[in-house]
């Protein structure tokens, strides 16, 4: 698997010769392929076949080199996978007509890496809260053995494959140009070292293949259908990453989005996908992610919240704490009539109210005793170790 | 309508004295009322009928003076409404036997006011972000002629009031004391505005009670039941705004949910509806809210996405742009290879993209000329206009 023998009838010379005249995600190339075979199209064009639609197009750069394609790649350090190897994944195959003609590989094994994966996607202009969003949840997915993969743009995808890297996790890279020409260049150490610690890079596009608008939508594809599911971090309105999401869904893998401030442009996209008809999952964390996309059971843990003090009271105590007022001190007597109990039931009870710091006891201006609840009180204990509030 | 004899046999009196001796949400009461009439059951309760379950929880309030009521209310310029009052909102009778037993109210009419009505709820401890949305929302919802209905808290209550009375448009806060009472003082200036500004506050709590915890969640089943759906703008992850999100839902009344940053713990109540197995809509605007709770047709309009420059390419300028490189300079020729198209037709095309802002002609170091696509140019173009990103 991955050296190419230039050699006539040879399958895997002839979808790289194909990858170099045709662009990714041709329905029409990949029609052909599955009914005559790569190596028969690759005839037709090079014979100028008149019968074959659009075969001017492909001739359009016949006279690229072929052995330089041989030679780049392997001087990369690259592989070429196709269909039948044995590291091919063949979820890609769910694309039909319009799955890779192959991969151009660098790194570790793709299908492997893929077993367990998540793609994370964003915008390119990603605000601060994105890229933090996106980084903790690749890490946090990296340390339960969930590889993430992007697209390896700046944004969020650099934020994503970065935060699985910090959490020692490998992560793959799907480009839109060719596997040794590292497009934006920005992102030269990130991808020398996705490829030295475990992952991989990953393009349909022979060595030296520079992206273009179409190639990028056409590699979002391969990311949809190489993960498990997908999830937008942050995306405008009119955001590229939407088609990541549009072919997510389309094959059935699972879409989830992270919300963000409704005052900000950049969750714009992520909400409308929360808003579809057909809507992404809302996702805020890694354990969320893994709940939608990981084996029956993989459930996310719910937030902790511990027993509250009031728990723990006996049901003559919470009568009586419920009727002390928020807002104004009450005698015992006062709050005897409100509970409906005998006043010497309650006086022990505020009592024991008062001393688990529910409830305080006022000296009243007139000299007589009070008890007020003490909302703060309530709140702060269960805030401390909760984050929850006592809101009503 | 609004003022109470003291008669035997007055169902208003009779429902207003209860209101005194039970607490609100009571179902055993209710289902009571229902069967025997308001008249009939305090009648059993001051004649101590030891028939009557929990007879002794309802006596002790009996000593409270009628009288006291029926002057405080009539002193704070209240009235008292009971089912079958044209001023009844209907929709409470969906409450069932847990329909308050009256409403007291200061202020314009209920029934009016609830007609076209949403709820926002949320955090008291709210922050600046949901303080803003949950104001910025009422705002807009006032200015579409709805009316906003909340707790009259301080926080998110607080600024969606505020928000509604910026739009010079009515607002109505149910509160979990008596209309005369106020809570929190805090909101004393809000409350008077709500009531000379055309909106009303609304309690079924008599004169002069003071607020409990169970007050607080019985009321939220008010704010429920009276309006069209409601909003959760911030929650804590254990909150009480949930409990009117789980009255909303039970009630069959549309629930909506604002998500925030998933950073912030005053998020989690609202992603949680969200996630939820019956979600929450996912609403970020007024104009959402609208088309979830108003007469089919109200649509919010679609963000403004103005045409593009692309979208006014002819066919072969597209084509030839897409062969244009994002991350080097390419020759008329070299482009004219990848497009599959003759060399004079790709140069004129050339000069109308680089003419467009679309590409830019540079100098290569060898003195030839090279185009390369300008995603910068691109995407400003946009975002000018649209606050979209050409993301990919």
């Amino acid at each position: 698997m991955g050296s190419v023998d230039r050699v006539e009838g040879n399958e895997r010379y002839a979808r790289l010769r194909l990858s170099r005249l045709t662009e990714p995600g041709d329905k029409a190339v990949g029609a052909l392929v599955a009914r005559q075979g790569a190596v028969r199209l690759l005839a037709r064009i090079e014979g100028d076949d008149a019968s074959l639609p659009h075969v001017a197009n492909y001739r359009a750069r016949i006279k690229c080199d072929p052995d330089a394609d041989v030679e780049q790649l392997s001087r990369s350090g690259g592989r070429y996978v196709i269909p039948g190897d044995s590291e091919w994944p063949t979820q890609l195959d769910d694309l039909a007509d319009a799955a890779p003609l192959g991969l151009f590989i660098r790194g570790t094994s793709l299908r492997q890496a893929a077993l367990r994966s998540v793609a994370i996607v964003g915008a390119r202009a990603a605000t601060e809260y994105g890229n933090l969003v996106a980084s903790d949840m690749a890490h946090d997915l990296g340390l339960r053995e969930w590889v993430v993969i992007s697209g390896g743009a700046v944004g969020i995808d650099a934020a994503s494959h970065r935060g699985a890297l910090a959490a020692g996790a490998p992560t793959v890279a799907v480009l839109a140009c060719g596997v040794d020409v590292w497009y934006p260049r920005a992102n030269t150490s990130l991808f020398e070292r996705i490829v030295a610690e475990g992952g991989c890079i990953v393009s349909e596009l022979p060595p030296m293949t520079h992206p273009t608008k179409p190639r990028f939508l056409q590699r979002n594809r391969v990311i949809a259908a190489v993960s498990r599911g997908t999830v937008v971090v942050e995306a405008a309105y009119r955001s590229g990453a939407l088609s990541t999401a549009t072919y997510c869904r389309s094959l059935g893998r699972t879409l989830m989005a992270v919300p963000g401030p409704v005052t900000s442009a950049m969750s714009t996209g992520s909400h409308r996908l929360l808003r579809d008809d057909d809507p992404a999952r809302l996702v805020t964390c890694a354990d969320e992610v893994i709940e939608e996309v990981g084996a029956i059971g993989e459930l996310a843990p719910l937030p902790f919240t511990p027993a509250t003090i009031r728990d723990g009271l006996d049901p003559i105590a919470l009568r009586v704490l419920e009727a002390v007022a928020v807002d104004r001190a009450m005698t015992a007597r006062q709050v005897a009539e409100d509970a409906g109990l005998a006043l010497g039931i309650v006086s022990g009870a505020l009592l024991r109210l008062s001393a688990a710091g529910l409830i305080a006891m006022e000296r009243e201006p007139g000299g007589g005793e009070g008890y007020r609840l003490l909302w703060g009180e309530a709140d702060r204990a269960q805030q401390a170790s909760a984050g929850a509030t006592g809101d009503h």
